[in-house]
C-alpha cells in the first residue's frame, strides 16, 4: 500500500506516474485543502480537483488544471453580472464545484463528497482530504495578505511574500482514513509539490506530522526544485519566505525529521552528492514530468529505490521421507 | 404606469411586445414564482429567467426558454456525476442560478435578488417576484404530486392532473412594492399564461386579489386560450382540472371578479360575441404572438383599447384684456 501526500499541479503529474505502474486500489492520495476557497458561493477545492481529474484521465494537459476541452461560458456570464472571474472555472468543472457544494450544504463531510466524487467518475485510488476541518494557507505580502489562490491565481504570484501561515491548522484534526493510510503504508511519497503551500499545510494539521516520524512506513519525497528553482510556480519564492534555501538541500530541510529518500533530478548531481555526505539518502533520476514516459520512468525508479525488495523465499524444508 | 403580472413562456411572448411600445421605466412585472424549485442545490426561478432574459434581449426564441446560443457542458458532467439533468440549464443561464443562490444564501431577499440581476443586465423595467416567501404550486395526478416543474418538463405534461394547489400560499406575503405597483397602475395586465399555474399562484398570495378588486386601475386579461385549447404547454389540462371550461369563457370566468377587458384571438370572434352578450368588455384581435410584429400589435391594440384616452385638453381661458 503506498500513501501519497500531494498539492495540485506538480503532484498531479506525480500521480499519473504512479497510477500506471501501481494498481489504484494500492493507492491512497493526501490531498493538500489549504488552497480551498468560496467561488461565487460554490466550495472549490483546487488540489482536489486536479488530483481527481488526472485520475480519471480528465485534467487539461495544457494548462494543467481544470478539464481537457472545458468551456468557459458560465464564467463569461458571471462577469456579464459584475462577479470575480479572476478563478477559471469551466463549464464542466462547475459540475463538480456545485455538486460538492450541495453534498456540504446537505451536512456531508469533505472527505464523504470526495468519496462521492471519485466514485461516480470510475476512479478506484482512495482520495482523501488532508482533513474535514478547514485550513486556509494564508500569504503576507506587503499589499497585504491573501489566501493562495488569491495570491497565486489573481496576482499571479507577483508580490514579495513575508511569512505563509496555515490559519486554522491548530484546531484542524485529519480527516478519516489520514493517519491510517500513513500508519498502514509500506510507502509514504511526498509529491514534487510547493512544499509551502502543498504539503506544509497537510503536515500543518495536527498528527499528520506525528505519525509520520512514527510511521514504519518508508518516507520518500520528489523534490520540486530542479536546478535551484521551482520547476513551475512560486516554491521558490515560498520557501525562501520560510527561510529554507531555493535547493534541493533545502528541500532535504524541509522533511528532514522525517525523510528516508530525497529524489532530485539528474540536473542535480553534484547537490545529491552533498547530501549523502551529509547521511542523506538520495535517488538522482529524470524527475522533470513532461511526458507520460517521463511520470512512468519516475514512478519506476522511486518505487525501485523506496520498496523493500520482496523478501527471499525461505527454501522449502526437506522433504520427510 | 403598467404593471403586468406574468408567467414564463408566453408572458414573455406578451412583455415583448410591451417593452417595444412602453418605455421600460413604465412597466413593473409581477412575476409568478410558484414554479421555483432547488436544483444542484441552486435556486432556480423559470419565469423571473425567461422575463429577465426577454427584458435583456436574450431569451432563446427557438426554445421559448433559456439564453440564445447557450451551451450544456455543466449539464452534460452533472449526469455523469448521476444528478438529476431533466431541467435543462444553460452553462450560461447557470451563471444566473449561481448568483442568485449566493444572493440569497448572503441573506437578501428574492425581490433583492432580483433587482441585482435585472440591474445588472441593464433592465430598466422593473422586475418584482410575486413573493419573498416560498410558495409552491403542486399538481396532484394518479402518480402522486409533483412539482410544477416536475410534472410540466420532467414527466412532461403527461399525467392526468386531479387538482393543484399552491403550498405556503396562505403564510406568503407579497413581495415589496407589488400592492403598491397594482394599486398605483393606469393599467394592469394579466398575460397570456398558464392561469392556473402561472397567474393563479400570484392571486393566491394574500393582499393581492383583494388589491385588485380595489384598485381604481383598468385592468386587462390576454386569453392564453384560443380557439378552444391552450396556446402551449398544459393550460387546457389544468384549468379542466380546476372545473373550468377550455374557452376563452373559461378564461373570463377565472379572472372576472376584478377583470374590466378580457382580450381574445381572432379565432374566437364568436365566443367573444357571447362573452359581450354577458355583460364582458372584450377585445377580439390576432393574439397569437409569433414574431416581433405580432407581438407589438397586439400590445399596441391592448393599449389603445384599455388605456383611457388622453383628457381633452381644457380650452384656454379666454385673454382678459
Amino acid at each position: 500500500m503506498i500513501t501519497i501526500l500531494t498539492g495540485g499541479t506538480g503532484g498531479a503529474k506525480f500521480v499519473d506516474g504512479l497510477r500506471n505502474v501501481v494498481p489504484p486500489e494500492e493507492l491512497t492520495i493526501v490531498v493538500n485543502t489549504g488552497d480551498d476557497l468560496r467561488l461565487w458561493g460554490l466550495y472549490v477545492a483546487p488540489d482536489l480537483d486536479s488530483i481527481t481529474y488526472m485520475l480519471a484521465g480528465k485534467l487539461s494537459r495544457e494548462r494543467g488544471w481544470g478539464l481537457q476541452d472545458d468551456t468557459f461560458s458560465c464564467l463569461q456570464a458571471m462577469g456579464q453580472l459584475g462577479q470575480p472571474v479572476w478563478f477559471h472555472a469551466g463549464d464542466h468543472d462547475l459540475a463538480t464545484h456545485i455538486f460538492r457544494s450541495q453534498m456540504l450544504a446537505d451536512g456531508k463531510t469533505l472527505t464523504e463528497a470526495t468519496a462521492e466524487i471519485t466514485s461516480r467518475l470510475g476512479i478506484k485510488a482512495r482520495v482523501l482530504p488532508m482533513s474535514d476541518s478547514r485550513v486556509e494557507t494564508r500569504v503576507m505580502t506587503p499589499s497585504g495578505e491573501f489566501s493562495f489562490e488569491e495570491y497565486f491565481v489573481q496576482r499571479w504570484f507577483q508580490d514579495p511574500v513575508e511569512s505563509v501561515r496555515y490559519a486554522g491548522a491548530s484546531e484542524a484534526k485529519p480527516a478519516p482514513g489520514v493517519l491510517e493510510a500513513i500508519r498502514s503504508a509500506d510507502l509514504v511519497l511526498l509529491a514534487p509539490s510547493n512544499p509551502v503551500s502543498s504539503i506544509a499545510p497537510i503536515l500543518a494539521v495536527p498528527g499528520i506530522r506525528e505519525t509520520l516520524l512514527e510511521s514504519r512506513a518508508r518516507i520518500a519525497a520528489v523534490s520540486p526544485i530542479v536546478g535551484g528553482a521551482a520547476v513551475s510556480g512560486p516554491a521558490g519564492t515560498l520557501m525562501a519566505a520560510q527561510r529554507f534555501a531555493v535547493s534541493v538541500a533545502g528541500v532535504a530541510d524541509f522533511y528532514r525529521d522525517f525523510l528516508d529518500l530525497l529524489v532530485v533530478d539528474v540536473q542535480d548531481a553534484t547537490a545529491a552528492e552533498e547530501l549523502k555526505k551529509s547521511g542523506m539518502n538520495v535517488l538522482c533520476t529524470p524527475a522533470i514530468l513532461g511526458s507520460k514516459e517521463d511520470r512512468i520512468a519516475l514512478a519506476k525508479s522511486v518505487l525501485e529505490e523506496a520498496l523493500p525488495p520482496p523478501a527471499t523465499p525461505v527454501p522449502a524444508a526437506p522433504e520427510q521421507p
